[in-house]
């Protein structure tokens, strides 16, 4: 499929489901930049996600964004229960001019309904010239270093960076060992993993997928992942009046939805501190990027603009049996 | 010794160096701070480290920080090639007020040398009450996930939380496998280190600290290290016109002084995005610090206080050979 026509397709299933036509269209986009970027697990699959929060009523399908600006620096949207995405597209305009008026300025998204990576933010904002951190809760599933009862969620952190004539340098990891869809799958294909991911409902370090997903995770990097993942806890949750993980789960009451609470994003003009010389900074970045690839090591985001370039010239291809589920829905 | 006594000590000592008496003040407190807070490292040894920079010509003694205002939202202090900490105290004001009038204000510290931990910049901060994140390079020492060829410095990341009635959350740790002076350690010693914390100059893992020393350190955490060892470079070392670790180990030309370069300190007011409702969600946050001590993990700063409640009431002791070597600076 082309990607125009996957695009198409994804607005049609989502209004199908039952989504507002202004929410199916920032969705929609979303999933499409997933697919064409080969992350299959953030891509056209999440239709299927969407249809399910929609049915279980865990998000608002025609929820309006409410945007107000706190402070000079600080910029909200009250998403009303809906999909992050929408809200995202209403405050972006406000960050953006708040950042270049003052330097830095932040932007939190209040009680949206959040399933998507967080890439595609920082990498919009590093698109307008932008450096770019975002960093969001979910559902207390990981335990903090030491432990071994859930605390955290897998609390992405996410940082885009301009690059003047290419895709900016973006990453977005989990601060959990690994993704809690790298277990599901583990699970469906009856495979055993590390000991090292997670913990059962004992406390014990278990090779038994379904163990961890009913006990703990554990963060990457031992302690340091696990202050990091405290530090999104704390950042996109008491700090802007919104869950935290363990909040988000007990709210959700068993439905299996996706996480709802905030996302903070902080967006810095590097024309602040560097007036009219950012040019020439943005070069000294680049040759770091250069030391590093020079040695064949990749940069974060090199695997998805490969596929990007892959997807734009040839389009992409869904399995037949996910097409056949996403053909369901609404119907 | 009492921590007065420790103070008194550094602060003449360090005069006796050749440090200006404003800098001095400045200098002594952080070490003060280290050592009474347990960390040997950072405490009153540094006042070696710090004697070595001022004969090495790698500090100017004497410098007298610059502040301005680029933007309604961001402080720059140009350290004038002196210590970091006066530059702090001198920007750490402005910083404050931007902070609360804005909600978000960013502080660049631009060409000072940097030997301390960044704990008491973030400390400082959320002893005001505001959240601070702060991160500087080094000297490049470490290498990228999949490389073996130093690119990054160790890089480290701090943040601050405030708690009220009790000390702020705090994290302070470098974005490689292990601190340098640990490898260091490991040298001095004549012990092997684990073959995980870096490569020979040839690229190969090694057990030998010397070689590590002379080759690459690893980032902590594979991949996800490695994307916030570049992360921190960026933010402060382009994004503010100051060096990168390669560009500040470059400038070192051999001389095994300090880093010269940056730092980024990010400070975000809770009344901006809460109003009158800080307290309500600081308490919130209170109880994730409560499920995470009470499944018996350590939160980050745990050890640190508990050091320092120890040093406030009984004081510390200097190993009597550190000891002879402060007393024999400036004789």
């Amino acid at each position: 499929m082309t990607l125009d026509a996957l695009r198409e397709l994804a607005r049609a299933k989502l209004r199908a489901a039952g989504l507002a036509g202004d929410h199916a269209d920032a969705v929609a986009e979303t999933m499409v930049a997933g697919e064409r970027d080969g992350c299959a697990s953030h891509g056209i699959y999440r239709l299927l996600v969407a249809d399910r929060s929609i049915r279980a009523g865990v998000v608002v399908p025609d929820a309006v964004p409410q945007v107000s600006e706190p402070k000079a620096g600080l910029v909200r949207v009250d998403g009303g229960g809906g999909f992050a995405q929408l809200a995202f597209e209403r405050g972006m305009p406000l960050l953006v001019d708040k950042a270049r008026a003052n330097g830095i300025a932040a932007l939190a998204l209040n009680n949206v309904v959040h399933f998507a990576a967080l890439w595609p933010e920082v990498e919009a904002l590093a698109e307008q010239g932008l450096v770019a951190l975002a960093f969001t809760p979910s559902h207390a599933w990981v335990a903090p270093a030491g432990g071994t009862k859930p605390v955290f969620g897998t609390n992405p952190i996410a940082f885009g960076w301009p690059r003047p004539g290419r895709e900016p340098f973006v990453f977005d990891f989990a601060t959990s060992a690994v993704a809690r869809g790298e277990i599901e799958l583990h699970r469906r294909e009856g495979r055993a993993i590390p000991d090292d991911w997670g913990y059962d409902a004992d406390g014990r370090s278990t090779n038994d997928a379904t163990a961890v997903l009913d006990g703990a995770m554990r963060t990457f990097g031992g302690h340091k992942g696990s202050a990091l993942a405290a530090m999104v806890e704390l950042l996109a949750g008491p700090l802007i009046a919104d869950m935290t993980s363990a909040e988000s789960i007990a709210a959700d009451k068993g439905r299996g939805g996706s996480p709802i609470g905030g996302e903070l994003i902080l967006a810095i003009d590097p024309a602040g501190f560097l007036g009219d010389a950012v040019r020439a900074h943005l070069e000294r970045a680049e040759a770091m990027f250069a030391a590093i690839e020079g040695q064949s090591a990749r940069l974060p985001s090199q695997r998805r603009y490969a596929a990007r370039a892959r997807s734009l010239a040839e389009g992409v291809t869904i399995p037949a049996a996910l097409y056949a589920d996403i053909m369901a829905i609404g119907v």
